[in-house]
């Protein structure tokens, strides 16, 4: 049907908040590089937000012309890549449904990722039914658009081997290889840390900076920043490793000979703080305000983002469809 | 939209296998009745089968016509109740993947009939994910019908329960009562057992009397039937109870006095099994030669059930899709 040879890429986000410069340093900065070289598509994952969001609906949705908005600011381009809407797909939904079929509930409770999020959102025993099955949503997700690239975290492997489970399980069944598996693409730098130092950067925690930060926020932000509390005096040496200055000049600052050179600078004494916060302000400051600038333009115009999703959910909804008649027929199940 | 009164019914099977007598005593003489006084919808329930017939999709979507076939043959009128295919109705896989949301993992392990399912069905601790959550799915499938009255067996009350959760955690969430909590609706008669006397009748343990048995079919059951195995000599007394010849008379024959009058023969002695077995084989022959005649017949028009099933399911998309948009509206879900 395609000429397309390029490999094809699911990616996405869970519409809760606006994106900060963690997405940017963890996912949105490849994305824009990827979108010549892959076949991408990036998914709006509000279906899977509400598995633990489901007594507020609101936020989710707001946050979906949010996180639209910040995609385009960055530099994702819907000429390049598809960007949708995912409760806007039916056929992901009666995808999950037939290959919660294929996976037992021992399998999904046994999934580390599940594991450690249902710890860290404190779900214990009251986890939702739907945030236990999201890696099988996520498999369909994956499969229906045929990807075989999968950016994620190191933490979000699990979820990978559950899909390729599921492709194997249903290429087998179906006695064709319909669904490609699929591989983990990871991304080569860390998580960037809040700027308060804590390893988890959230909007609940206020310790993050958005991608339409102002230069006052910036300041603020990179003042508040932690960097090495035993560096009393200037002229003593500092510690550079879990100072999050450094950290983030190494995730922004393009000159890296110089950054080095800070970084020896500051361990042998004699480098103040205040002076290495100045220039990550700077770096900040120049690399945010054509985003910021961007994304205000944007959002002046909230049409056009719905033109944007609009088209591309409806890209998509005939790429996911497709991919499910596919897969029904392959099964052979029931067809008027 | 509809001035149609009447009490919204859905009902349904699980298109596994041809029905037999128990179905036509358990449920489908009573939908006959039902179709004149009530908003009838019948639901094939090919995806609700797959969740333990995932390695066979080519049953379930055989006997979706072998079922629709009895449904007309019993006297089911799609004029009066519209049959439907639940694999075509997105909506409902939509609205599931919702519910699941509002419904913990604690609550489903804690089904009754979904506890004594798994042993039934031997599943221990490797029940699909998917079995698991189908007590959602028939919350789904009831509330976009709408549906007040569900009929069911005592052991399916449970669902009964979980449904109304969900109805009430929706309608509080929206603020307005969009759906309506739904009734049991429990059959007058007990179920029926198999012809060899045991309580659960099954085509895997070939107990049953399809609705197309031919005479030789139904002879052959008859005189294999179960009765009182202490009841040696004709003058003997015999025991009713546990009797399975009288347990069909009873479900069947259409004169109850003159079955009464039996009964009390036979308890004192001095009434034969075969006699009470003519009885019942003619009483069969006679209720269930119209239903095989006109199963034949439409077995030879199989563009006439697919075009009835075709019709019904339409009726029912545009039905259960306007419910899942009532609902995403009413929850505050992304629209274009």
């Amino acid at each position: 049907m395609t000429t397309d040879q390029r490999p094809i890429i699911l990616t996405g986000d869970r519409p809760t908040g606006q994106l900060h410069l963690g997405h940017f340093v963890g996912s949105l900065r490849s994305r824009v590089g990827l979108q010549d070289s892959h076949h991408q598509h990036i998914l709006l994952a509000d279906a899977q937000a509400l598995t633990d969001n489901a007594d507020n609906f609101e936020k989710v949705r707001r946050n979906i012309i949010e996180v639209a908005t910040d995609y385009l600011a960055v530099g994702i381009d819907p000429s390049k890549t598809t960007i949708c809407v995912q409760s806007h797909l039916p056929a992901l939904n009666e995808l999950t449904m037939l290959y919660l079929n294929f996976v037992t509930v021992s399998r999904l409770e046994r999934n580390p990722t599940i594991k450690s999020e249902i710890q860290m959102r404190g779900f214990e025993r009251d986890i939702p039914a739907g945030f236990l099955c999201y890696p099988v949503a996520q498999a369909a997700d994956i499969t229906a658009f045929k990807a075989s690239v999968v950016p994620v975290g190191e933490d979000q492997i699990p979820m990978i081997e559950q899909t390729n489970e599921i492709v194997r399980r249903l290429n087998r069944q179906i006695g064709q290889d319909i669904l490609p598996e699929c591989k983990a693409l990871l991304s080569k730098t860390g998580r960037l840390p809040g700027f308060d130092g804590k390893a988890k950067m959230s909007k609940s925690l206020g310790n993050t900076i958005v991608l339409n930060a102002t230069d006052k926020d910036i300041k603020k932000a990179v003042n508040a920043m932690y960097t090495d509390p035993n560096h009393l005096r200037i002229e003593d040496p500092g510690q550079v490793e879990g100072n999050v200055v450094f950290t983030y000049l190494d995730a922004f600052d393009p000159n890296k000979e110089e950054v080095e050179e800070l970084k020896a600078h500051y361990r042998r004494g004699g480098l103040g703080d205040g002076t290495v916060k100045k220039r990550l302000e700077a770096v900040l400051k120049e690399m945010i305000e054509p985003i910021r600038d961007r994304r205000n333009e944007l959002s002046k115009d909230p049409d056009y983002i719905m033109d944007v999703l609009k088209a591309g959910t409806q890209k998509c909804q005939i790429i996911t469809q497709s991919t499910l008649d596919e897969i029904k027929h392959g099964l052979g199940m029931f067809k008027f």
